[in-house]
Protein backbone atom coordinates (compact mmCIF):
# COMPACT_ATOMS: atom_id res chain seq x y z
CA UNK A 1 0.00 0.00 0.00
CA UNK A 2 2.65 2.45 1.06
CA UNK A 3 4.51 1.44 -2.28
CA UNK A 4 1.63 3.00 -4.12
CA UNK A 5 1.37 6.18 -1.81
CA UNK A 6 4.67 6.45 -2.09
CA UNK A 7 5.50 6.06 -6.25
CA UNK A 8 2.58 8.37 -7.12
CA UNK A 9 4.01 11.86 -7.60
CA UNK A 10 0.38 13.28 -8.04
CA UNK A 11 -2.56 13.26 -5.60
CA UNK A 12 -5.49 10.77 -6.05
CA UNK A 13 -9.14 12.33 -6.68
CA UNK A 14 -11.93 9.88 -7.78
CA UNK A 15 -15.03 11.53 -8.96
CA UNK A 16 -18.04 8.88 -8.30
CA UNK A 17 -21.07 10.01 -10.57
CA UNK A 18 -24.17 8.92 -9.17
CA UNK A 19 -25.95 11.97 -10.55
CA UNK A 20 -28.96 9.76 -12.33
CA UNK A 21 -32.35 9.81 -10.76
CA UNK A 22 -32.93 6.89 -13.05
CA UNK A 23 -35.63 4.64 -11.13
CA UNK A 24 -35.78 1.92 -14.09
CA UNK A 25 -35.21 -0.09 -11.19
CA UNK A 26 -39.04 0.28 -10.60
CA UNK A 27 -39.17 1.96 -7.26
CA UNK A 28 -38.84 5.42 -6.26
CA UNK A 29 -35.03 5.39 -4.58
CA UNK A 30 -32.74 6.13 -7.34
CA UNK A 31 -30.26 2.43 -7.89
CA UNK A 32 -27.27 4.16 -6.51
CA UNK A 33 -29.22 3.88 -3.45
CA UNK A 34 -30.65 0.69 -3.31
CA UNK A 35 -29.43 -2.08 -0.52
CA UNK A 36 -27.13 -4.37 -2.00
CA UNK A 37 -26.26 -6.95 0.94
CA UNK A 38 -26.78 -4.68 3.85
CA UNK A 39 -25.47 -1.55 2.50
CA UNK A 40 -26.16 1.42 -0.39
CA UNK A 41 -24.62 0.55 -3.60
CA UNK A 42 -22.38 3.76 -3.41
CA UNK A 43 -21.10 2.99 -0.69
CA UNK A 44 -20.02 -0.46 -1.64
CA UNK A 45 -18.44 1.13 -4.95
CA UNK A 46 -16.45 4.21 -2.79
CA UNK A 47 -15.17 1.67 0.03
CA UNK A 48 -13.32 -0.07 -3.10
CA UNK A 49 -11.59 2.88 -4.32
CA UNK A 50 -10.71 3.91 -0.67
CA UNK A 51 -9.20 0.50 -0.14
CA UNK A 52 -7.55 0.33 -3.20
CA UNK A 53 -5.91 4.17 -3.14
CA UNK A 54 -5.04 5.19 0.82
CA UNK A 55 -5.79 8.98 0.86
CA UNK A 56 -7.95 9.17 -2.40
CA UNK A 57 -9.74 12.38 -2.42
CA UNK A 58 -13.49 11.60 -3.14
CA UNK A 59 -15.81 13.73 -5.23
CA UNK A 60 -19.53 12.36 -5.49
CA UNK A 61 -21.95 13.41 -7.89
CA UNK A 62 -25.91 13.04 -6.69
CA UNK A 63 -28.84 13.80 -8.03
CA UNK A 64 -29.65 17.98 -6.12
CA UNK A 65 -32.89 16.25 -4.26
CA UNK A 66 -30.89 13.27 -2.57
CA UNK A 67 -27.75 14.89 -1.11
CA UNK A 68 -29.50 15.64 1.99
CA UNK A 69 -30.92 11.75 2.08
CA UNK A 70 -27.00 10.53 1.04
CA UNK A 71 -25.79 12.45 4.49
CA UNK A 72 -28.14 11.26 6.48
CA UNK A 73 -27.28 7.85 5.04
CA UNK A 74 -23.90 8.09 5.92
CA UNK A 75 -24.15 9.27 9.22
CA UNK A 76 -26.95 6.94 10.22
CA UNK A 77 -24.38 3.92 8.90
CA UNK A 78 -21.24 5.40 10.40
CA UNK A 79 -19.87 5.98 6.66
CA UNK A 80 -17.58 9.13 7.41
CA UNK A 81 -15.30 9.47 4.94
CA UNK A 82 -14.61 12.60 3.82
CA UNK A 83 -16.40 13.40 0.72
CA UNK A 84 -17.38 16.50 -1.92
CA UNK A 85 -21.00 16.27 -2.47
CA UNK A 86 -21.59 17.73 -6.08
CA UNK A 87 -25.05 18.18 -7.54
CA UNK A 88 -25.29 16.18 -10.98
CA UNK A 89 -25.86 18.33 -14.48
CA UNK A 90 -28.55 17.52 -17.06
CA UNK A 91 -26.49 14.51 -18.67
CA UNK A 92 -23.29 12.58 -17.43
CA UNK A 93 -20.87 15.27 -19.34
CA UNK A 94 -22.64 18.20 -17.46
CA UNK A 95 -22.06 15.62 -14.01
CA UNK A 96 -19.03 15.20 -14.72
CA UNK A 97 -17.85 18.72 -15.16
CA UNK A 98 -19.23 20.26 -12.32
CA UNK A 99 -17.68 17.92 -10.71
CA UNK A 100 -14.56 18.52 -12.02
CA UNK A 101 -14.59 22.36 -10.57
CA UNK A 102 -13.25 20.65 -7.66
CA UNK A 103 -10.17 18.54 -9.14
CA UNK A 104 -7.10 20.73 -9.16
CA UNK A 105 -4.73 20.33 -11.89
CA UNK A 106 -1.53 18.37 -11.46
CA UNK A 107 -3.63 15.88 -9.92
CA UNK A 108 -4.78 11.90 -10.98
CA UNK A 109 -8.14 11.72 -12.06
CA UNK A 110 -10.72 8.35 -12.09
CA UNK A 111 -14.75 9.21 -12.94
CA UNK A 112 -16.50 5.85 -11.53
CA UNK A 113 -19.85 4.72 -11.88
CA UNK A 114 -21.58 4.68 -9.09
CA UNK A 115 -23.64 1.74 -10.42
CA UNK A 116 -20.44 -0.38 -10.57
CA UNK A 117 -19.38 -1.68 -7.19
CA UNK A 118 -18.65 -5.21 -8.07
CA UNK A 119 -14.83 -4.05 -9.49
CA UNK A 120 -12.50 -5.64 -7.55
CA UNK A 121 -9.86 -3.85 -5.70
CA UNK A 122 -6.31 -5.20 -7.19
CA UNK A 123 -8.08 -3.82 -10.62
CA UNK A 124 -8.23 -0.41 -9.00
CA UNK A 125 -4.50 -0.95 -7.79
CA UNK A 126 -3.15 -2.22 -11.41
CA UNK A 127 -4.28 0.36 -13.41
CA UNK A 128 -3.59 3.31 -10.87
CA UNK A 129 -0.14 1.58 -10.96
CA UNK A 130 0.17 2.39 -14.63
CA UNK A 131 -0.51 5.93 -14.78
CA UNK A 132 3.08 6.73 -14.50
CA UNK A 133 3.52 5.89 -18.56
CA UNK A 134 -0.12 6.58 -19.34
CA UNK A 135 -1.85 9.84 -20.12
CA UNK A 136 -5.23 8.41 -20.06
CA UNK A 137 -5.96 4.32 -18.94
CA UNK A 138 -9.56 2.77 -20.27
CA UNK A 139 -11.06 -0.53 -18.96
CA UNK A 140 -11.94 -2.50 -21.94
CA UNK A 141 -13.96 -6.13 -22.46
CA UNK A 142 -13.93 -8.33 -25.55
CA UNK A 143 -17.60 -8.88 -26.66
CA UNK A 144 -18.52 -12.26 -26.15
CA UNK A 145 -21.67 -12.41 -28.16
CA UNK A 146 -22.36 -11.73 -31.77
CA UNK A 147 -23.20 -7.97 -32.97
CA UNK A 148 -26.10 -6.79 -34.77
CA UNK A 149 -26.41 -2.94 -36.17
CA UNK A 150 -30.64 -2.33 -35.26
CA UNK A 151 -32.71 0.49 -34.73
CA UNK A 152 -36.28 0.81 -33.77
CA UNK A 153 -39.01 2.02 -35.59
CA UNK A 154 -41.74 4.04 -34.79
CA UNK A 155 -43.94 0.80 -34.33
CA UNK A 156 -41.35 -0.23 -31.93
CA UNK A 157 -39.75 -3.02 -33.67
CA UNK A 158 -35.97 -3.43 -34.45
CA UNK A 159 -34.55 -3.40 -38.06
CA UNK A 160 -31.09 -4.08 -39.12
CA UNK A 161 -29.64 -1.15 -40.22
CA UNK A 162 -28.48 -1.54 -43.76
CA UNK A 163 -24.85 -2.15 -43.80
CA UNK A 164 -22.15 -4.60 -42.69
CA UNK A 165 -22.78 -5.63 -39.15
CA UNK A 166 -19.90 -4.73 -36.59
CA UNK A 167 -17.05 -7.26 -35.82
CA UNK A 168 -17.36 -8.90 -33.02
CA UNK A 169 -13.46 -9.26 -32.32
CA UNK A 170 -13.27 -5.51 -33.54
CA UNK A 171 -15.58 -4.00 -30.61
CA UNK A 172 -15.14 -3.60 -26.53
CA UNK A 173 -17.16 -2.58 -24.01
CA UNK A 174 -15.63 0.39 -22.21
CA UNK A 175 -16.04 0.07 -18.75
CA UNK A 176 -15.07 2.49 -15.60
CA UNK A 177 -12.87 3.75 -14.19
CA UNK A 178 -11.34 5.52 -16.35
CA UNK A 179 -8.31 7.59 -15.10
CA UNK A 180 -6.80 10.64 -16.44
CA UNK A 181 -4.31 13.47 -15.60
CA UNK A 182 -6.73 15.93 -14.41
CA UNK A 183 -5.67 19.23 -16.20
CA UNK A 184 -5.74 16.79 -19.39
CA UNK A 185 -9.61 16.07 -18.27
CA UNK A 186 -10.43 19.19 -17.16
CA UNK A 187 -9.31 20.80 -20.75
CA UNK A 188 -11.20 18.41 -22.49
CA UNK A 189 -14.36 18.90 -20.66
CA UNK A 190 -14.12 22.66 -21.77
CA UNK A 191 -15.40 21.21 -25.21
CA UNK A 192 -18.96 22.02 -26.19
CA UNK A 193 -21.06 19.25 -25.32
CA UNK A 194 -21.94 16.50 -27.72
CA UNK A 195 -24.64 13.66 -27.54
CA UNK A 196 -21.54 11.12 -28.92
CA UNK A 197 -19.68 12.10 -25.57
CA UNK A 198 -21.35 8.90 -23.44
CA UNK A 199 -17.96 8.19 -21.72
CA UNK A 200 -15.08 9.96 -20.34
CA UNK A 201 -12.76 8.62 -22.86
CA UNK A 202 -14.91 9.96 -25.39
CA UNK A 203 -14.66 13.51 -24.04
CA UNK A 204 -10.63 13.12 -23.78
CA UNK A 205 -10.28 11.24 -27.15
CA UNK A 206 -12.28 14.12 -28.83
CA UNK A 207 -9.73 16.66 -27.25
CA UNK A 208 -6.53 15.62 -28.85
CA UNK A 209 -5.29 13.07 -25.49
CA UNK A 210 -4.17 10.13 -26.28
CA UNK A 211 -5.75 6.78 -24.60
CA UNK A 212 -4.18 3.78 -23.53
CA UNK A 213 -6.22 0.49 -22.81
CA UNK A 214 -6.20 -2.26 -20.42
CA UNK A 215 -8.36 -5.17 -19.43
CA UNK A 216 -11.48 -4.82 -17.24
CA UNK A 217 -13.42 -6.98 -15.79
CA UNK A 218 -16.05 -9.51 -16.43
CA UNK A 219 -17.99 -9.02 -13.02
CA UNK A 220 -17.68 -4.87 -12.72
CA UNK A 221 -20.66 -4.78 -14.30
CA UNK A 222 -23.18 -1.59 -14.25
CA UNK A 223 -26.51 -2.00 -12.50
CA UNK A 224 -29.04 -0.67 -14.06
CA UNK A 225 -32.35 -3.08 -14.08
CA UNK A 226 -33.72 -5.30 -11.19
CA UNK A 227 -32.18 -8.39 -12.64
CA UNK A 228 -28.67 -6.70 -12.20
CA UNK A 229 -28.69 -6.13 -8.83
CA UNK A 230 -30.43 -10.10 -8.04
CA UNK A 231 -27.29 -10.74 -10.01
CA UNK A 232 -24.97 -8.70 -7.83
CA UNK A 233 -26.38 -10.11 -5.00
CA UNK A 234 -25.41 -13.87 -6.33
CA UNK A 235 -22.22 -12.43 -6.88
CA UNK A 236 -21.41 -11.37 -3.47
CA UNK A 237 -22.40 -14.76 -2.63
CA UNK A 238 -19.46 -16.25 -4.24
CA UNK B 1 -48.45 -26.39 -22.50
CA UNK B 2 -51.23 -28.26 -24.58
CA UNK B 3 -52.01 -24.32 -26.58
CA UNK B 4 -48.25 -23.99 -27.89
CA UNK B 5 -48.19 -27.60 -28.84
CA UNK B 6 -51.85 -27.41 -30.49
CA UNK B 7 -51.02 -24.45 -32.25
CA UNK B 8 -47.64 -25.46 -34.00
CA UNK B 9 -48.00 -26.24 -37.35
CA UNK B 10 -44.50 -27.66 -37.58
CA UNK B 11 -42.49 -29.79 -35.57
CA UNK B 12 -39.98 -28.33 -33.57
CA UNK B 13 -36.26 -29.60 -33.34
CA UNK B 14 -33.77 -28.16 -31.14
CA UNK B 15 -29.81 -28.26 -32.28
CA UNK B 16 -27.89 -27.52 -29.31
CA UNK B 17 -24.33 -27.00 -30.28
CA UNK B 18 -21.84 -28.19 -27.89
CA UNK B 19 -19.20 -29.62 -30.64
CA UNK B 20 -16.37 -27.06 -29.32
CA UNK B 21 -13.68 -28.71 -26.98
CA UNK B 22 -12.39 -25.51 -26.18
CA UNK B 23 -11.46 -26.19 -22.84
CA UNK B 24 -10.89 -22.22 -21.64
CA UNK B 25 -12.22 -23.26 -18.58
CA UNK B 26 -8.82 -24.31 -18.03
CA UNK B 27 -9.23 -27.68 -17.37
CA UNK B 28 -9.26 -31.49 -19.89
CA UNK B 29 -13.19 -31.09 -20.00
CA UNK B 30 -15.00 -28.84 -22.59
CA UNK B 31 -16.88 -26.33 -20.90
CA UNK B 32 -20.41 -28.19 -22.08
CA UNK B 33 -19.90 -31.02 -19.67
CA UNK B 34 -18.39 -29.09 -16.25
CA UNK B 35 -21.32 -29.67 -13.58
CA UNK B 36 -23.24 -26.42 -12.47
CA UNK B 37 -24.86 -28.10 -9.46
CA UNK B 38 -25.06 -31.47 -9.65
CA UNK B 39 -25.64 -31.46 -13.02
CA UNK B 40 -23.38 -31.19 -16.16
CA UNK B 41 -24.52 -27.49 -18.18
CA UNK B 42 -25.81 -29.10 -21.19
CA UNK B 43 -27.96 -31.26 -19.42
CA UNK B 44 -29.39 -28.12 -17.96
CA UNK B 45 -29.32 -26.45 -21.15
CA UNK B 46 -31.38 -29.61 -22.74
CA UNK B 47 -33.85 -29.58 -20.05
CA UNK B 48 -34.91 -25.71 -20.45
CA UNK B 49 -35.82 -26.53 -23.71
CA UNK B 50 -37.52 -30.18 -23.02
CA UNK B 51 -39.77 -28.51 -20.53
CA UNK B 52 -40.68 -25.50 -22.45
CA UNK B 53 -41.32 -27.47 -25.46
CA UNK B 54 -43.20 -30.88 -25.27
CA UNK B 55 -41.95 -33.18 -27.89
CA UNK B 56 -39.20 -30.70 -28.68
CA UNK B 57 -36.94 -33.56 -31.17
CA UNK B 58 -33.11 -32.87 -29.97
CA UNK B 59 -30.05 -33.00 -31.98
CA UNK B 60 -27.05 -32.73 -29.62
CA UNK B 61 -23.87 -31.39 -31.68
CA UNK B 62 -20.73 -32.94 -29.58
CA UNK B 63 -16.68 -33.24 -30.39
CA UNK B 64 -16.60 -36.67 -32.32
CA UNK B 65 -14.32 -37.77 -29.47
CA UNK B 66 -16.72 -37.15 -26.36
CA UNK B 67 -19.69 -38.63 -28.05
CA UNK B 68 -19.18 -41.94 -25.68
CA UNK B 69 -18.72 -39.59 -22.99
CA UNK B 70 -21.73 -37.89 -23.04
CA UNK B 71 -23.77 -41.36 -23.71
CA UNK B 72 -22.21 -42.49 -20.35
CA UNK B 73 -23.32 -39.39 -18.37
CA UNK B 74 -26.84 -40.00 -19.93
CA UNK B 75 -26.97 -43.39 -18.84
CA UNK B 76 -25.22 -42.67 -15.58
CA UNK B 77 -27.78 -39.77 -14.88
CA UNK B 78 -30.64 -41.16 -15.87
CA UNK B 79 -31.20 -38.65 -18.56
CA UNK B 80 -33.20 -40.48 -21.25
CA UNK B 81 -34.59 -37.79 -23.14
CA UNK B 82 -34.17 -39.09 -27.10
CA UNK B 83 -30.95 -37.46 -28.69
CA UNK B 84 -30.09 -37.58 -32.07
CA UNK B 85 -25.89 -37.05 -31.40
CA UNK B 86 -24.11 -36.09 -34.14
CA UNK B 87 -20.21 -34.75 -34.35
CA UNK B 88 -19.34 -31.31 -34.64
CA UNK B 89 -17.46 -29.93 -37.92
CA UNK B 90 -14.35 -28.24 -37.68
CA UNK B 91 -16.08 -24.19 -36.94
CA UNK B 92 -19.40 -24.04 -35.67
CA UNK B 93 -20.68 -23.63 -39.35
CA UNK B 94 -19.76 -27.41 -39.41
CA UNK B 95 -21.24 -28.24 -36.85
CA UNK B 96 -24.65 -26.96 -37.47
CA UNK B 97 -24.20 -27.85 -41.33
CA UNK B 98 -24.02 -31.19 -39.66
CA UNK B 99 -27.02 -31.51 -37.39
CA UNK B 100 -29.29 -29.73 -39.74
CA UNK B 101 -28.88 -33.23 -42.07
CA UNK B 102 -30.72 -34.31 -39.17
CA UNK B 103 -33.55 -31.76 -39.33
CA UNK B 104 -36.46 -32.75 -42.60
CA UNK B 105 -37.81 -29.57 -44.50
CA UNK B 106 -41.31 -28.29 -42.35
CA UNK B 107 -40.31 -27.63 -39.13
CA UNK B 108 -39.44 -25.26 -36.97
CA UNK B 109 -35.59 -25.64 -35.71
CA UNK B 110 -34.06 -23.59 -32.66
CA UNK B 111 -30.28 -23.29 -32.99
CA UNK B 112 -28.99 -22.78 -28.90
CA UNK B 113 -25.50 -22.91 -27.77
CA UNK B 114 -25.23 -25.80 -25.32
CA UNK B 115 -23.04 -23.37 -22.96
CA UNK B 116 -26.28 -21.20 -22.18
CA UNK B 117 -28.30 -23.03 -19.54
CA UNK B 118 -29.61 -19.83 -17.78
CA UNK B 119 -32.23 -18.84 -19.95
CA UNK B 120 -36.05 -19.16 -19.08
CA UNK B 121 -38.45 -21.46 -20.38
CA UNK B 122 -41.17 -18.83 -20.44
CA UNK B 123 -38.56 -16.85 -22.80
CA UNK B 124 -38.32 -19.69 -25.15
CA UNK B 125 -42.19 -20.32 -24.87
CA UNK B 126 -42.42 -16.78 -25.92
CA UNK B 127 -40.05 -17.09 -28.79
CA UNK B 128 -42.19 -20.07 -30.21
CA UNK B 129 -45.54 -18.78 -29.92
CA UNK B 130 -44.32 -15.62 -32.50
CA UNK B 131 -43.08 -18.30 -34.97
CA UNK B 132 -46.23 -18.14 -36.64
CA UNK B 133 -45.92 -14.54 -37.71
CA UNK B 134 -41.63 -14.70 -38.08
CA UNK B 135 -39.60 -16.56 -40.77
CA UNK B 136 -36.62 -16.35 -38.27
CA UNK B 137 -36.73 -14.71 -34.62
CA UNK B 138 -33.61 -13.76 -32.80
CA UNK B 139 -33.39 -12.68 -29.52
CA UNK B 140 -30.75 -9.31 -28.59
CA UNK B 141 -30.22 -7.59 -25.84
CA UNK B 142 -28.81 -3.73 -26.08
CA UNK B 143 -25.13 -2.88 -25.09
CA UNK B 144 -25.09 -1.03 -21.65
CA UNK B 145 -21.50 0.13 -22.08
CA UNK B 146 -19.92 2.62 -24.57
CA UNK B 147 -18.47 0.84 -27.18
CA UNK B 148 -14.86 1.42 -28.84
CA UNK B 149 -13.56 -0.17 -32.11
CA UNK B 150 -10.09 -1.63 -31.31
CA UNK B 151 -7.81 -3.89 -32.83
CA UNK B 152 -4.67 -5.69 -30.74
CA UNK B 153 -1.29 -4.31 -32.68
CA UNK B 154 1.65 -6.88 -33.30
CA UNK B 155 2.75 -5.88 -29.44
CA UNK B 156 -0.30 -7.49 -27.82
CA UNK B 157 -1.31 -3.19 -27.42
CA UNK B 158 -4.94 -2.42 -28.18
CA UNK B 159 -4.89 0.64 -30.91
CA UNK B 160 -7.93 2.06 -31.52
CA UNK B 161 -9.16 1.65 -34.99
CA UNK B 162 -9.37 5.40 -37.01
CA UNK B 163 -13.05 5.88 -37.99
CA UNK B 164 -16.07 7.01 -35.87
CA UNK B 165 -16.61 4.53 -32.70
CA UNK B 166 -19.92 2.59 -33.08
CA UNK B 167 -23.10 4.11 -31.41
CA UNK B 168 -23.69 2.24 -28.38
CA UNK B 169 -27.50 2.41 -29.03
CA UNK B 170 -27.41 0.85 -32.38
CA UNK B 171 -25.53 -2.08 -31.16
CA UNK B 172 -27.27 -4.93 -30.10
CA UNK B 173 -25.79 -8.30 -28.74
CA UNK B 174 -27.42 -11.54 -29.95
CA UNK B 175 -28.09 -14.31 -28.18
CA UNK B 176 -29.71 -17.72 -28.43
CA UNK B 177 -31.68 -19.40 -29.34
CA UNK B 178 -32.28 -18.60 -32.84
CA UNK B 179 -35.48 -19.89 -34.20
CA UNK B 180 -35.77 -20.59 -37.84
CA UNK B 181 -38.24 -22.43 -40.49
CA UNK B 182 -35.82 -25.42 -41.33
CA UNK B 183 -36.21 -25.22 -44.81
CA UNK B 184 -35.23 -21.79 -44.86
CA UNK B 185 -31.81 -22.73 -42.87
CA UNK B 186 -31.02 -25.73 -44.28
CA UNK B 187 -31.32 -23.68 -47.33
CA UNK B 188 -29.29 -20.82 -45.82
CA UNK B 189 -26.48 -23.74 -44.84
CA UNK B 190 -25.72 -24.42 -48.22
CA UNK B 191 -23.42 -21.47 -49.14
CA UNK B 192 -19.90 -21.82 -48.81
CA UNK B 193 -18.43 -20.83 -45.26
CA UNK B 194 -17.35 -17.59 -44.68
CA UNK B 195 -15.61 -16.27 -41.48
CA UNK B 196 -18.43 -13.31 -41.09
CA UNK B 197 -20.75 -15.95 -40.15
CA UNK B 198 -20.70 -16.03 -36.17
CA UNK B 199 -24.04 -17.19 -35.93
CA UNK B 200 -27.01 -18.18 -37.58
CA UNK B 201 -28.94 -15.52 -38.22
CA UNK B 202 -25.96 -13.91 -40.56
CA UNK B 203 -25.67 -17.01 -42.60
CA UNK B 204 -30.07 -16.83 -43.09
CA UNK B 205 -29.16 -13.00 -43.16
CA UNK B 206 -27.03 -13.61 -45.97
CA UNK B 207 -29.52 -16.24 -47.84
CA UNK B 208 -31.93 -13.35 -47.72
CA UNK B 209 -34.08 -14.99 -45.06
CA UNK B 210 -36.05 -12.01 -43.22
CA UNK B 211 -35.28 -11.55 -39.65
CA UNK B 212 -37.28 -10.58 -36.51
CA UNK B 213 -35.85 -9.97 -33.55
CA UNK B 214 -37.23 -9.68 -29.83
CA UNK B 215 -35.70 -9.01 -26.09
CA UNK B 216 -32.95 -11.60 -25.08
CA UNK B 217 -32.36 -12.22 -20.92
CA UNK B 218 -29.54 -10.46 -19.38
CA UNK B 219 -28.45 -13.94 -17.49
CA UNK B 220 -29.00 -16.33 -20.47
CA UNK B 221 -25.61 -15.44 -20.81
CA UNK B 222 -22.43 -17.62 -22.56
CA UNK B 223 -20.64 -19.74 -19.56
CA UNK B 224 -16.85 -20.14 -21.20
CA UNK B 225 -14.90 -18.86 -18.32
CA UNK B 226 -14.04 -20.35 -14.88
CA UNK B 227 -15.48 -16.40 -14.02
CA UNK B 228 -18.78 -17.34 -15.71
CA UNK B 229 -19.24 -20.64 -14.20
CA UNK B 230 -19.07 -19.48 -10.72
CA UNK B 231 -21.19 -16.73 -11.72
CA UNK B 232 -24.11 -19.25 -12.88
CA UNK B 233 -23.82 -21.02 -9.47
CA UNK B 234 -24.36 -17.57 -7.64
CA UNK B 235 -27.33 -17.41 -10.59
CA UNK B 236 -28.40 -21.17 -9.68
CA UNK B 237 -28.33 -20.35 -5.75
CA UNK B 238 -30.39 -17.19 -6.16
Amino acid sequence: MRGIAAKMERKFYLVVTAGGSGTRMGGPVPKQFLELDGKAVLQRTLEKFIEAIPGVKVVTVLPKDFISLWKKYCLEHAFTYPQILVAGGITRFHSVRNALVRVPDGAFVAIHDGVRPLLSVSMIRRMVGRMSECRALIPVMPSVDTLKALRMDWDGHLQRIVGPDPVRGEIYCAQTPQIFRSEDLKAAYTQAFDTTFTDDASVAQRAGVPLSWCEGERLNIKLTTPEDLRLARAILSL
